[in-house]
């Protein structure tokens, strides 16, 4: 078994089909939580025969999806993958089983499955039937794309990604508290991607009252993510769009920093209530994590405010953070990131895989928050 | 007389010639004070046969360097020149004498001189002794490169760079006050580029005694800079590598805020002191200016503190903003641009131009400050 490939011995072919499915795999991020989103490409004699994705939660996986399209052309074809076929019966029979069956002779897999159930194995079982196996192409793509997924499986926490669009000296709002539309239209597009790509979307009480926003995904043809608003009065305003369309577009919840125990209620509105037990700023975010795990739900987006926002950053439960600047120079305003204690320069915090991206004059840093 | 050619019609070769003739522009830049930066090729037969560029002030051009070195066979050569030629006599002979007389047969111009002795004036020359002449070859990495000398030139002002390092929130130091090294070593490095760059270097008298920056260029060949010290108090702590150095490393200029006239005189450590007459920034900051016109220097760098490189910003006398951002969040501390006034969302500044280049881990955005 050839566990690892030595990057050169990559053709430029296996490259161009590992990233086809890498793109299909984008395509679904977003539809098929709580499993990862995985594309699968079948080749025969170095053409596409058959490709997939994986289908909304309970759905055959990507593998199946790209087989099922290659029918009898998957004999003696190489089947490209984004992610380790599994090996367990989940809500679909093992992919594995059906790679054999389908007589396909070479797997290429991008990354290995970090879910304890399957974590090589899958691979493992694929060699025992003769079958030539490789992982590690574009491995570092195929990481990425499911990072909230590997995160949530191996840590039992939901991925947090903390976006904040701000002005280029960091302000999120003028003196006067204006707010709206600091980055470009281009940039909404690149947020309403994001959102997508998350499983829930938070912001704090403030900012559905100033902004009163849909938190709904306006570019795709997706399922709208589950929305949060954090609110240590346990308040969200009736008239608000969250808890007008509350169960109806999506799952609204409310979540209340405070209470004896952590717990959750339904309102007569359709709206749910977690409480968190503490009521300090990084008990309340733990105590709402561990409520999201149990509830399933893989990875939030946190999009203000800034309070909201520099908490999560500030007590280390920011899994990635994406700042927005815009071509805006204001001279003082609100802060965008506001720590209860502001850290030294020797302590502070840096972006571990730091990338940098621009949208139309705006300029999107984004990665891995590190306290040094 | 071709006077502008179209972008297509330029062949790879043009192209090439002339980003030899930029870089070696871009190598003078600094030295020239108060000339522009040029650099000039003589192409014959498809092959180098001279370069120069402009020689320390008061020397040969950039064409004549060239010229020269190329010798008899420039007879029939092509003059690939990164600013039209000079047809004045300044304190070397007009070159396009020196071009007719060497037989060049073509002359690529990169960019006119806004010079208003110059102006289109070489080029017509030229074309009028029969030399074919054509303008616009890369001209807006030709203008970027001497866009000081233009400034300087058409509006009687030094043109003004303000650079500021700062975390990602913003930020030029923690809560406790601490700045040094908020870059990286390499961003390091682009500042000191920064500084050959300029004629002079300024700073607060804050930074002057928090920092004692020396304010030299570390990292090239090239004479230090005019070095200008910003205090309203007329003080300059006399043990300051600025004030100990003052005359010798470069010139030392103390510019005080206010007093009743613009006015200039000498210290006995060989400190200059200019007085500004107005006492408020903007005021205060424009008699900077007409002073450093009259004793020519045609442009400064800010370095900072904060107030003052942010009252440069906000009075709209920077010219070019370089922010660079280390790869740090603090979430809290000094701000890095606070202007006595901050400007509502809507009327705020933007960087036209905006460039975005990265330093192993720190972001620089550049360009040009409006005011919308």
């Amino acid at each position: 078994m050839r566990e690892e490939n030595t990057a050169g011995a990559w053709t430029d072919a296996d490259i161009r089909f590992m990233q086809q499915a890498l793109s299909l795999a984008d395509k679904a991020k977003g539809l098929t939580f709580p499993n990862p989103a995985v594309g699968a490409v079948v080749v025969k004699n170095g053409a596409v025969v058959g490709k997939g994705a994986t289908s909304p939660c309970g759905g055959p996986h990507a593998e199946r999806n790209a087989l099922k399209q290659a029918g009898g052309k998957a004999r003696g074809a190489v089947l490209y993958v984004t992610l380790e076929p599994c090996c367990h019966v989940g809500r679909t029979g093992p992919c594995t089983g059906a790679i054999i069956d389908a007589g396909i002779r070479k797997v290429v897999a991008s990354v290995r499955d970090k879910n304890p159930l399957v974590n090589g194995k899958g691979m493992a079982l694929l060699a025992e039937a003769g079958i030539e196996v490789c992982t590690g192409l574009l491995e570092q793509e195929a990481q990425r794309l499911n990072e909230d997924f590997f995160f949530w499986i191996t840590h039992r926490r939901p991925w947090v990604s903390v976006k904040l669009a701000m002005t280029l000296d960091g302000k999120i709002a003028d003196t006067s508290g204006d707010s709206r539309w600091i980055t470009s239209v281009h940039s909404r597009a690149f947020v309403h991607d994001l959102r997508r790509k998350h499983a829930a979307i938070g912001v704090g009480r403030t900012t559905l009252e100033n902004d009163n926003p849909r938190l709904t995904v306006r570019h795709g043809k997706t399922g709208n993510p589950v929305r949060i608003v954090f609110s240590s009065k346990a308040y969200a305003p009736p008239n608000s769009y969250f808890v007008r369309t509350a169960g109806k577009k999506s799952r609204s919840i409310l979540v209340v920093r405070g209470g004896r125990n952590r717990s959750r209620h339904m309102l007569d509105n359709g709206v749910e209530v977690w409480r968190t037990a503490a009521a300090d700023w990084k008990g309340s975010l733990r105590g709402f994590l561990r409520t999201a795990y149990e509830e399933n739900i893989p990875s939030v987006l946190i999009e203000g405010g800034a309070r909201l926002a520099s908490a999560f950053v500030e007590h280390g439960l920011a899994n990635r953070v994406y700042l927005m600047y815009a071509n805006k120079i204001l001279g003082g305003g609100a802060e965008g990131l506001a720590f209860e204690r502001p850290l030294a320069l020797s302590r502070c915090i840096y972006l571990d895989n730091m990338e940098i991206s621009t949208f139309s004059g705006d300029v999107v840093i984004t990665g891995i928050p590190v306290r040094r």
